[in-house]
């Protein structure tokens, strides 16, 4: 509750139409058979957020959360109307042959994100950020274990949930990366599109003292890349819960955060941040709402 | 998810609009010296609960709750407008001197718990228990002590906030009444009005296939005497959080239910059910309208 109006430096904060952003990208790991589905499920999954069938447009609408879909570098031809067109490219390139993306690449991706919030308007202080993209589990531990100098044994899980001998694989891709590309930046060479993305718009909505709420393991390696570039974000940053994506729990810790939920979610879209934003509402109207003893004549002990 | 379907005994769970109920009243054990706060609190806190300035109007507010405040012994000449009146009397006996209730008057409690819940409309299937009443965590942690057999000392913390002596004559009281009370029912002996009559409403709840949102230690100790007349309570049940009251997570253990929150809350109320609500609504939401894979034409592993 203290983080809530000291976000706002205001002691009853005021948090408009909560925002949710999902941003959705393709992964050229992907291709070294880290995940349990095929690439094409990206894609799949934007089009039925489009749709408005998924678990994440379900928790908006019953929430009353604006939702914008954001393709952040989706590999298709282009996205079906009501998504968000900020593509930087037909998915990254597979980090075990290159860079996932150039370090130009990057900067874009995140300009594009600080824009969609600049574009927000100001009343609306409360914006969760969720993600899509087969693979990108692996792009994610490869830059927290770059980041956090965490060994990929520990930091690797099984994403939406592949087999022993994929997870072996995702072990040894993200050892291969960590080796390749020791020198580079995290986020350009191991990271994606959208987390590039949502890591300026992270960045953004701190600088304007909005809340963010992050969602799982992907949000929060966007978001421990984010915190070294503008450190103030962590006084504006709500982690919605520990997914069960192994070691989650253990980078929140790490990072020196307390994620609000834990209830063995692994749903991703930004489903956790969806089902904790009414409880920082809730919060907020406690602050703004809420009787003192003095003032409804309660007796002291 | 699986239990909101089940109780049900429908896929498509509809909840229909979510009631919360706070039970109040007065505890005779109070006078013994085991609450940071005297007892004329309770009345005090109904009032402003009556007055819409409580966490748990202002929660009900903001998250779109019904909210029914019930006198269920409150130690005063009579409730405000806005409290439903069913005072069985004003506050318990002292469990150190004399049985809390009479046996007739634990089974009336109850039954008006029961009517209670009996005149909802039978399309709202999600109520929440939350209780007021200044020396409540000593009665509950007898009764809770009484059923599972455990030691005051596991079960016993400091309520409101009580002191190192207080919280040595709260051990004390509750090792005396069980000792004098051994072979009563534990309820009538130990427990109170606002219990009694939130067990009668839990199970009523039940048998109608409404869920119940069970908040903190207090409920928790009503839940459990409530289930062991009525099991298929459990079937219906959803334990809102884990309270920072010491002991609440050993007995909710021992229950052998898992709570959805642990937030450290302490409010008491009903705030931790208020809380947890809009997360049961969303799971609601998400079994009656999510896509499948197959509806969204999303490809298989």
């Amino acid at each position: 509750m203290a983080l809530i109006a000291s976000s706002q430096g205001r002691l009853k904060p005021e948090l408009g139409q909560p925002q949710m952003f999902v941003f959705a990208a393709d992964h050229g790991v992907a291709r070294a058979g880290v995940s349990a589905y095929p690439c094409e499920v990206t894609g799949q999954m934007v089009l039925n957020f489009a749709a408005g069938g998924a678990a994440i447009n379900v928790l908006c609408r019953a929430q009353g959360m604006a939702l914008t879909v954001v393709d952040a570098g989706v590999d298709w031809a282009g996205p079906p109307p009501g998504v968000v067109a900020l593509s930087q490219g037909r998915g990254t390139a597979n980090f075990l042959e290159a860079p996932a993306m150039s370090g130009a690449a990057c900067r874009r991706a995140q300009r594009a994100g600080q824009q969609l919030i600049r574009a927000l308007p100001r009343t609306d202080r409360l914006i969760g950020f969720g993600e899509m993209g087969i693979g990108n589990t692996t792009s994610a531990a490869a830059v927290l274990a770059a980041l956090l100098g965490l060994f990929p044994a520990v930091i690797v899980g099984r994403g939406t949930g592949v087999d022993d001998a994929g997870l072996a694989r995702k072990r040894a891709a993200i050892r291969s990366g960590l080796a390749r590309h020791a020198e580079a930046d995290p986020m350009a060479a191991l990271g994606g599109f959208e987390m590039a993305m949502m890591a300026g718009a992270m960045i953004q909505a701190a600088r304007q003292r909005r809340l963010v709420v992050v969602d799982g393991f992907v949000a929060t390696a966007a978001w421990a890349w984010a915190e070294r570039r503008e450190p103030r974000l962590r006084a504006h940053s709500i982690f919605a819960h520990a997914s069960a994506e192994r070691a989650h729990g253990r980078v929140l810790a790490r990072l020196g955060v307390t994620p609000l939920l834990d209830l063995g979610m692994r749903l991703g879209e930004g489903s956790g941040a969806a089902l904790a934003i009414p409880m920082v509402q809730a919060a907020a109207a406690l602050l703004r709402e809420m009787a003192t003893f003095d003032r409804a004549g309660v007796s002291r002990a």
